[in-house]
């Protein structure tokens, strides 16, 4: 059986957990609270030095850091995944994306005010996060009119890679209400097969 | 024939030209001046709505934003991508490390200092990019040691996403001095078949 070292308000780690659901894979789930730096003592880091969840363990034992890392590989070979290469590496291209544009500000703002409650202590840090959340936002919109997924016609991983937290965005203090496609486009996702939500 | 835009200086670019000198793959360079605008100009965002290079377009005119999705692409089925799967989701392990852990702080570091020329400026946030660059350097420190490459026991793409900046990290005000397992890794990769340099 798979396990996944997990902080279950993230999420990076929700991603797994929903990828998992979606494709019958079973899996029991450690809880590691990064608010009280779980992630940062000595075991853990034993695990992933990198001091970071989610950590995918896989059933013979092999330790995989990185949620879209774990995603490519639970995804692969799977219908979550792309066939054709150049799609597999369009879904490479959002996920990076997500990592790079999308999470350090959206996440971390609804980590600041959602997660720890501390709004106030991160005032100033916040309007940045908002301008480039809300520049990837739009990234996201533009390409989200007259699709209906990220990559060709069909849901894939890096639909899930972003969906993770594009649907919690109001919880880091982002509205959706400019955003109609991105609407449209998470209420596709919430009628998948074998979807969960984040709090299941 | 491949068409790369680039900024010739940037780390993130250069991984691709590294990659396709050691696949032999032809390619063709446009050139935009991130310093001017370039890449925010209406011309470019038609090419890549989030504004960055470096781009790849296939030789049938595909389009691939994104560094190391573009990395991945190219190596696939190639000797710069690891056989196994699971070696495969690691390689994408260290390239998602990469951009979140590594490039935000040492490439960002590097643009601000060398490229820019702004050290003055950027005085204040170049502290917390120290501290979180320095972080970085030490997960790649112990993972190096006693290891000769990223991931199994040859040089791979994660590799060369890692190079990238990393061996200019000094341009960014990050000695290698504490590292060694990172400076023998660094020669290791100059003595890699169809090595090119950052200038070439």
């Amino acid at each position: 059986m798979f396990t996944l070292y997990e902080f279950s308000s993230s999420g990076n780690c929700y991603k797994l957990r929903l990828a998992m659901a979606q494709l019958g894979i079973s899996f029991r789930r450690i809880e590691k609270d990064i608010t009280r730096g779980e992630t940062r003592a000595t075991d853990f880091l034993a695990i992933n030095p990198n001091g970071r969840i989610p950590v995918l363990v896989t059933p013979d034992n092999k330790v995989l850091p990185e949620s879209n890392a774990a995603l490519w590989y639970l995804g692969k070979d799977s219908k979550l995944m792309p066939e054709d290469d150049f799609q597999q590496a369009q879904a490479l291209q959002w996920m990076f994306f997500e990592q790079y544009n999308h999470e350090p500000n959206i996440a971390t703002s609804r980590y600041w005010i959602h997660v720890l409650g501390e709004r106030e202590k991160y005032a100033e840090a916040l309007v940045e996060k908002q301008q480039k959340g809300h520049d990837a936002l739009r990234v996201m919109e533009s390409h989200l009119s007259g699709r209906n997924f990220f990559v060709g016609s069909d849901y894939s991983i890096a639909d899930i890679a972003l969906y993770a937290y594009t649907h919690v965005a109001g919880q880091g203090g982002f509205s959706l209400e400019d955003y109609p496609a991105i609407r449209a486009w998470l209420e596709r996702i919430e009628q998948q097969p074998g979807y969960v939500s984040m709090e299941a």
